[in-house]
C-alpha cells in the first residue's frame, strides 16, 4: 500500500512538470475548481501560507510597516492615470461591467496590483513632510487574466502582499527598495531555506511604471529560475501622475518618491520545486504545518497510544506535533507523511516501549535514529534545527553546481539545452542583444546581480565592450 | 487645541449618524475611496481587525476548523444551482464579463458568499463517511452591490470569515450551527465586550437557501439593533442541489448535511456604536491596537523621555504600549488618544518623576489615578482588566434598561418612537403579522430568543393564541 502510493507520483527526472502537478495534488495543497485558472487552496496548503504570512508579516512590522486594506476594484479612469502602468496591466485585467442587473457607468477592474489605489490614498492623505514616510502593506488576492496557468506559479487569482510606501526624498525611496529586497532574501533563506540571487531587473523586465525593479531569483530542481519577489522604485513618476505633493521643511511643494514590493503564493511553488523529491514534498520545519508526526506501531496493544500521547505532549512545547492514530497501516502513514513533507516522523511501538526508546526518521536525509525516550526531546529539537539548515545548504549547493559561465553564444546555447541552470554571462546593456539571446535560447535576463564578478569584458551577443555581468536562465 | 479637536465631533445625542461618521474618520479607522461604497481600512482600523481576527481564528482552530481559500469568482451556472440561494443573491452581485479584451463565454460573479464554491468542492472531495465531518473556514472579502452604504455597517465590499461544514447527520449539522453561534457570542462578550441575544431568525429573515438561520443580536447606543453574526443550518438542501453524497457505514449512499456561519468587519461598527462616547472611540483592551499610551509632560526636561521609555519597557511585557514623543502639545495628545479610544493613558513629567509617581487616566470612566512608579505595572494591569469587564457591564446594563415589553400595538409603536431599544412581544408565527408590524413601526423581528420568557399569550398583532416570544427592534 505504501509502495503503491509512492509509485503514484511521476519521477522528477522523468517528467518534472508532471511530478509538480502530482505533488500539489497528492500532498493535498490545492484542488482545481470550475473557475478556469483559479485554484482552491486546501487546508494543508493554506496552513503553509499562514505560517509563511505570519513570519513575513512580523518582519514588515519590525521594519515599521502597517497593514491596511484597499478596495478590490479600480475604476477604469483611475487605472489609466499612469500611462506605462495601464499599458502593462490593462491587457490582463478582469472587468466588472454590471452590479446586480444594472450596467455600470464606468467599468471597474478587479485589482491586478494596487499602485493606483494607494496613489489616490496618498494624494488625499499626504500634506506635509510630517506625514512622511508612509509605510503601508496589504495582504489580499489579486487577479491577472493569464492564458496559461499552473498552481501557485501562475494563476488567474493569487494571494500576495503588496507594500506601498511614500518618501520625502529619492534617496529614502531607494533605501526602502533595497531594504525590502533584503528582508525578502533573508526571509527566503532563513524560513523557506531557499538561497536567493539579489539583483536589478533589466529595462525590458522591469515593472510597468517603475524607474527600477529589483528581484530575488532562485533556482529550481530542474534548473529553471523562479522570480521569487520583486521591489520597485517608482521615483516620482506616480506622484506626478497622481499629484502627490507635500510641503517640505522650507515650506515648498515637492513630489513624494514611492516604492512597492510584493511576494505571493508563488513562493509555495518555489518550496515544492527546490526541496521536493520523488517521494513528494519536503518542507522546511519553519513553515511545516506539522513538524513532527508520531506514528504508533501496533497501536491496539496496551500502552502504545498512551505513550504516543505522552510524547506528543512533550514535543508540542516546541514543535507542531500530531499523532496519527487512524486505522490505516503504519506503512500507509509513512508514505502519506513523506508525501506531505513532514520533517520528522517518530515511530513508537510495544518493542520500543519495552526498550525505552523511539525511532526518529528525517524526511530530508531519510536517516533513521533509535533514540532513548529520555533524549527524544533534545534529539527532535536538534534534528529539526539541522534539517532547516541542511535544506538551505543542499539548495545552495544545487544552485552553485548548476550555475555556469558562458563567454560565447555557442557555449550559452549548449548549456541551456544540456545542463539547465543559471548562466553568468556579460551583456552590453542593449535591449536588442537581450531579445536576441531570448529568441535564440529561450533564456531571459534574470537579473544584474549586486555582486558583480565579471566573467569577461565583451557582450556575449554582439561582442561590444561590456562590464555588466548578468544571470540568465529559462524561467517559470 | 485639545478642546477644539473634541468639539469637532458631533454629539451622539444630537445626531448619532453624524457622530458615527465623525468617529470613523477622526479616529482614522477608514477613508473613503473613489470606488462607490468601498472603504479604505486605514492602519488603525485594520489593526483592530487583525486583533479581532487573531482571537476569533484561534477559537475556530480550537474547535477543529481549518482554513482554506476558494476562488473569488463564481461562474453564473454554479451560482444558479440552488434555487432560493441564487434568488437571494443574484440581484446584488457584481458581474465580470471581460477578461482583458476578451468577452467571457460565461459571466463570473464576484463572490457575495461562497456556499456554491464549497458545495462544488465537497461534491468532489467527499466519498465516504470517513471524509466527514468537513470543518472549513475562509477569511476573505466579499462583494454585495448595496444601494446605500455606510462604513463597516453596510459596504459594497467587506472583509469577513465564512465557515462551511459538511456532516454525516442532520443532528451533527444542527449541533455545529449552535456551537458556532455560541463561539461567536462568547467571543463578542469576552473580547469585544458586547453582550448578545442569541436566537433563531424568522422564516422571513433567514438566509437564502437555509433551513434555519441563527443570530446574535446586540443593541447599539442609539437603541437600534445590530445583527452581529449568523449561523445557518442548510439541512441537505444544498447537498441535493450539488449532489454531495457519501457512502455510510452500511455502504449506502446518503446526502451530507451542511452549515455555514460568518461575521464581518461589521463587528467594528458594533464596537464603535456600543462603547463610543462624545470624545470618540472607546476600545476594549482586548482589541485595542494601543492599550497604553504614555505621554511625556515637558518632555525636553532631562530624564523625562528616559523615564517614559523605562515605563514603556515595563508595560510592554503584558500590554501593547507606545510613547508619543512627537512635538505636539500634551493637550493635543490627550484629545487625540481619547478620540482613538486608547484604554489607558499614562502621564509622566518632571514633577511626577520627583515624586516617584505617574498619572493614569482611564478612557472608559475618565478616572484619574496618581500611582507610585513601583505600583504602576500592577495598577495598569488591574485597570485594563477592570476596563474590559466594565465595558461589558455597561453595555449589558444599557441593553437591559433599553429592553421593553409590549403587549399591544399602541404601546409597541410608542416605545419604538419614543424610547428606541429591543421590544419583547409575543407573535403568532404568521408572516403577515410580521410584515404588518414592520410596516406600522419600522421594527423587524430580530430573533426568537433561545431564552423564552413569555410576556403574554396572544400575538401582539392579530391577537391569536401565541407562545412565541420575539425580540423586535429597528436595525442597522
Amino acid at each position: 500500500m505504501a509502495k503503491k502510493l509512492v509509485e503514484a507520483i511521476t519521477s522528477m527526472d522523468q517528467d518534472f512538470t508532471q511530478w509538480y502537478t502530482d505533488v500539489v495534488l497528492k500532498a493535498e495543497l490545492i484542488d482545481y475548481s470550475s473557475v478556469r485558472g483559479c485554484m482552491i487552496i486546501k487546508p494543508y496548503g493554506y496552513a503553509i501560507w499562514e505560517l509563511l504570512q505570519k513570519q513575513l508579516d512580523q518582519r514588515f512590522k519590525d521594519t515599521d510597516h502597517e497593514n491596511v486594506y484597499m478596495p478590490m476594484f479600480i475604476p477604469e479612469s483611475l487605472l489609466e492615470k499612469e500611462k506605462s502602468h495601464v499599458e502593462g496591466f490593462a491587457p490582463e485585467v478582469a472587468w466588472v461591467t454590471h452590479g446586480g442587473s444594472e450596467k455600470l457607468t464606468e467599468r471597474l477592474c478587479v485589482r491586478p496590483t494596487s499602485e493606483t489605489l494607494f496613489c489616490e490614498y496618498y494624494s488625499n492623505n499626504i500634506q506635509s513632510y510630517r506625514d512622511l514616510p508612509q509605510l503601508l502593506n496589504q495582504w489580499c488576492s489579486v487577479v491577472r487574466w493569464e492564458k496559461t496557468t499552473r498552481p501557485f506559479l501562475r494563476s488567474l487569482e493569487f494571494l500576495w502582499q503588496e507594500g506601498h510606501t511614500a518618501h520625502a526624498t529619492a534617496q529614502e525611496a531607494q533605501e526602502e527598495t533595497i531594504k525590502m529586497l533584503n528582508v525578502y532574501a533573508e526571509f527566503c533563506e532563513n524560513v523557506l531555506a531557499i538561497p536567493m540571487i539579489k539583483g536589478k531587473k533589466t529595462e525590458k523586465e522591469k515593472f510597468a511604471g517603475a524607474e527600477a525593479t529589483y528581484t530575488i531569483e532562485s533556482l529550481m530542481h530542474d534548473g529553471k529560475a523562479l522570480q521569487s519577489g520583486t521591489t520597485h522604485n517608482f521615483g516620482d513618476g506616480f506622484a506626478k501622475a497622481f499629484d502627490i505633493q507635500y510641503t517640505d521643511k522650507d515650506n515648498k511643494l515637492a513630489y513624494v518618491h514611492q516604492t512597492s514590493w510584493g511576494v505571493s503564493t508563488r513562493l509555495i511553488g518555489g518550496i515544492i520545486m527546490v526541496h521536493g523529491d520523488d517521494s513528494g514534498l519536503v518542507l522546511p520545519p519553519a513553515i511545516a504545518p506539522i513538524e513532527v508526526m508520531i506514528i504508533p506501531i501496533m497501536q491496539k496493544k496496551e500502552g502504545v497510544l498512551e505513550k504516543a500521547a505522552e510524547i506528543k505532549a512533550a514535543l508540542s512545547t516546541f514543535a507542531r506535533t500530531k499523532v496519527d492514530d487512524s486505522d490505516k497501516s503504519p506503512g500507509w502513514k509513512f508514505a502519506e507523511y513523506e508525501m506531505k513533507g513532514v520533517p520528522i516522523r517518530v515511530e513508537i511501538g510495544p518493542k520500543d516501549i519495552e526498550k525505552d526508546q523511539a525511532v526518529i526518521v528525517r524526511r530530508d536525509t531519510r536517516e533513521k535514529f533509535i533514540v532513548s525516550l529520555g533524549d527524544l526531546k533534545e534529539q527532535v529539537k536538534m534534528h529539526l534545527d539541522s534539517m532547516q539548515k541542511n535544506l538551505l545548504a543542499k539548495a545552495t549547493e544545487h544552485r552553485i553546481t548548476h550555475t555556469y559561465t558562458a563567454t560565447d553564444m555557442v557555449d550559452f546555447a549548449k548549456i541551456i539545452k544540456e545542463t539547465p541552470g543559471f548562466i553568468k554571462a556579460m551583456w552590453c546593456g542593449d535591449q536588442g542583444c537581450e531579445e536576441q539571446i531570448k529568441e535564440d535560447t529561450g533564456a531571459t535576463a534574470r537579473c544584474v546581480p549586486f555582486e558583480q564578478e565579471p566573467v569577461g569584458d565583451t557582450c556575449i551577443c554582439c561582442g561590444k565592450k561590456s562590464d555588466t555581468l548578468v544571470y540568465w536562465g529559462r524561467a517559470y
